[in-house]
């Protein structure tokens, strides 16, 4: 049985998240998705409220957990198990520091793979950060983010009904 | 009659700015250069001082109108009647962010097109940050923007003489 | 009245170069489709059967004329009257290339300029040589040129119905 | 049971190559080398010969089978009944390439997915065109290639001891 | 005599840095590893410290020297007497910022070279900022950094033996 | 003495190559400018013609050798004593290219560096192959090649007075 970890902050997930995790379960016997604690950003959402979204809009994916982690990716990864570290590839910007990440990670934890799958071509460009700046100026968030993530960062940011 | 918009911090407007608007003037009936209100960043020159440093070195440009504006760029183009957003593109890394928010303002408003125009050769590489760097450590920054702006500079950030 | 040239081989046009230049007639007054001839290349279609595609589909646009030109671009712009020269920016690749290309062009024509928009998210990645090699492995077009295009294909290089 | 196809024109399989495949061993139940017949292109070896120099080389691998397929790979693919397509990704003109033709296939083949995967770093910029320049020019190739395929390229190209 | 500056923020130095370090004493007559005040940065490391890391990896090259410095690096390179500023080449991202910062050099001290250097393979993705990272999440970066500098690290971040 | 090896098709010279060459000469004590022999490529003019345009042009220059060479350029550097090779860095598709060249000739001659240097930012964009194509489509190359290359180019390929 061949586990994967989709790692990320998640802040919050976005459609071209959950893309990417619907393709890797097809993939993969069984997906992790794991939310990082990284003490350094400020985040929008908490980690348990970004991880019952995760929980929320992959309710309907079989072989998907969701987890949380800190320190080292690649110590987390061994110790769930998994053989392989899938991150989604957006654009070139992305594709280097995914370069660097993955390298950085084969050093640290050699028995793990980095895979690299690409979001729909309607998500190419899709971030959290662009979600959030988009609904902190006003505009919709629709076909960006699930439903039930909408209507949170609605409650969180005052996003206006529009 | 074709309007189109300039928006960008211009904190403060640099010759690979002007030199966009001047290119602009050509082809648009008319531009409207909009400094954008940005909450999250620690400008160097307020919103006014920076409207008034625009107006000074386009007074030669006929068609060229100098605004101000906060939440969404497609909303506010859509308010202006404005069919296009002209922003310059310098090298690869703009390239990538250019097209995030092209995308992503086109999905926001779809009637409203982004368009990239080049700056000189010789303002490929020039912008806001880099002149600000440079005052900030004492050099000239002759050549890389108008001379008004250039004493601004100095007297906001106490450059020499030199 | 401003006039924009939208030049290339459109060995055949595709649903990507059909966008840019639906796009392109909102912002200027009189689009000119330029078919270029370049001695170079071995082109699947003729110059002529290029224009005529380009025509049909072209058809609902009104002020779009199809034309065909060889010698140096700027000149031929100049000889139109033309104020830009459009170009559809795809990838990367493609934006080094056409930096250099447009940096040329405004040394051979200064009055002249070089205008990126950008096609839909869903032709970011389309280009007349990977739809001739789709149809030569005998793989499906549709959707990614027009209609009566895909019929031109399958005539010329026997591609069969599918 | 997940089979993932690892297709190229392998002319001939380098070092780099191996590496991928024999990473992609480790994460998917089966893999087909999958040795791409392309009558456009000169190869300097056969494709029976390509053929025979991977299994050479990958004899060691358990879950490894080698094959050839011409017309579209993801028609090819689903004949397999494989659910995805590995690809190394070496570096950035590369994943341009890759990304357009990853689209590409989603396009003509939904249900398979491109997986990317990344070389050891000794082999980020390895290609069978850089082997081939190298000994064509007299330059030793060792440690780029296997010994065995060394040994055919140097009866190939008159390439001396050294 | 040739002086070249290797100029940065060497917080700390790395294997990298190293590396170029001693690529360029090959090819210049002296080397001044010149670290950069930053105001605006946080750094893990003073000025003194990280002079001190630098002079002790670099004791066995003859021709080096360290210094510090603040201000315009052409101004700190002509009181000098360098002819050459010598930049480590990454990665894509790396290499805009590179190409902007020479050109800006340039400008502002015409009589000066910038003149870029490839670090062994095995750095090109090595960064202080990685380094940093890694140490602070528990990661061992043995072979990142010279010993030294690992256990100056150790002990500014708490990081365990492992 | 420090020599450096400026390699090239040089068919024909640019005011680009010019630029490199010229800076070069103020970094190192000797300078080979070397022709490569490429028998793959249908050039312009011949060995003979290429290096007597570099010799015209580089005349004002006192420490540059004209030379040619076939083989590995690692090989004919090594019989040179050269220490370096320089590149000129034009745009990103050339970095990525003249990378893999760099780390290639790293392993087939470690002895011998690759330097990158920038030219002029008036021919970030220039190459040999431009210079061809705007003088067979009638364009003036004034500015981009020196004189008596432009007269040579003319003759050659009967370019026009214009």
């Amino acid at each position: 049985m061949t586990t994967a970890i989709v790692p990320g902050s998640f802040d919050p997930i976005t459609n071209g998240h959950l893309d990417i995790i619907e393709r890797a379960t097809r993939l993969f016997d069984r997906i992790i998705v794991a939310v990082a604690v990284n003490p350094s950003k400020s985040p929008l959402f908490t980690i348990p409220e970004r991880m019952e979204m995760v929980r929320e809009v992959c309710a309907h994916l079989q072989n998907v957990a969701v987890d949380t982690f800190d320190g080292l990716l690649v110590d987390y990864a061994a110790r769930q198990g998994a053989r392989a570290i899938i991150r989604g590839l957006r654009a070139i910007s992305d594709f280097e520091y995914e370069l660097q990440m993955a390298l950085t990670n084969r050093r640290l934890g050699p028995g793990i793979e980095t895979v690299f799958m690409m979001p729909g071509s309607e998500y190419v460009y899709l971030s959290s950060s662009i979600v959030k700046d988009i609904a902190r100026l006003g505009g919709s968030v629709e076909g960006l983010v699930p439903n039930s993530v909408r209507q949170r960062l609605r409650a969180r940011i005052n996003l206006p009904e529009r």
